[in-house]
């Protein structure tokens, strides 16, 4: 496939490229790791807010459980051939533990609010790592931020 | 975004959907989990053989590893608004383990050949749970096999 693949994007650009996806993408994939090595993968709507990520689902699910345990996630964005990949540090907060800028923002992107709602919580993704690439011919330089901190 | 949804599929369309993604969609989401609480997930080439799906990465890698050290994968084919999700038992083979038949799909699908290749390996997903969805409306009946066995 190498002579159909575009030139491989600068840092520069695959930055406002996953800046832009996280901005204007709706959902994204969560990745957890269970106790007994089991994963746990889902689909979860999402917002971004000014450095971390916002996304709700329920208290009792894999997701949450396994996040309030290992302090941790991984998300895709994108699709497999345009990859916005995080490794993030997860807190999860109460379903009232949004801020007013938060709970509005969740609320005007994605149309549903599950603010305060019982058996409910939102989870809160910190980057610590981003890494974007397209093909193979973007696997060098795919590291965008490492340790929390943007590399270009 | 109620009333956009188109009504829910049956469990027969449901699984006459997810075979013909195994049967065409090039790749998927492979989530796998490590040894201190992180979750590794990567994109993947795959073939659906039979009943199983066969994909290669490095030996090396974190999915590898996992995969070894668990015996699990989570996968996840389509987008997140059409979702084929596979909870899978998971081997790791060496780069010359497969049978001709096997290796001649992989490489009649995928246009690549990592047969035979120092530092790869191929990883073998036998679904023990297969559930497929689109949006709300289709949780219910979400469920097409649990252990290992098609429910429709």
């Amino acid at each position: 496939m190498a002579e159909t693949q575009p030139a491989p994007r600068d840092g520069a650009q695959r930055k406002q490229d996953a800046l832009a996806r996280l901005a204007e993408d709706v959902d994204l994939w969560v990745s957890t790791a269970g106790p007994d090595g089991e994963a746990c993968l889902v689909p979860l709507s999402f917002v971004w807010h000014d450095s971390y990520l916002l996304a709700a689902t329920r208290t009792g699910n894999p997701t949450t459980v396994n996040a309030r345990r290992t302090g941790r996630a991984t998300l895709a964005l994108g699709h497999t051939r345009d990859v916005v990949l995080i490794e993030a540090d997860a807190d999860i907060l109460p379903s009232d533990g949004l801020d007013a800028a938060e709970g509005e923002q969740f609320v005007a992107k994605l149309g549903w609010d599950p603010r305060g709602r019982e058996s409910w919580s939102f989870l809160r993704f910190r980057p610590r790592t981003i890494r974007a690439w397209r093909e193979v011919n973007e696997q060098q330089g795919r590291y965008l931020m490492t340790d929390g901190t943007w590399l270009v």
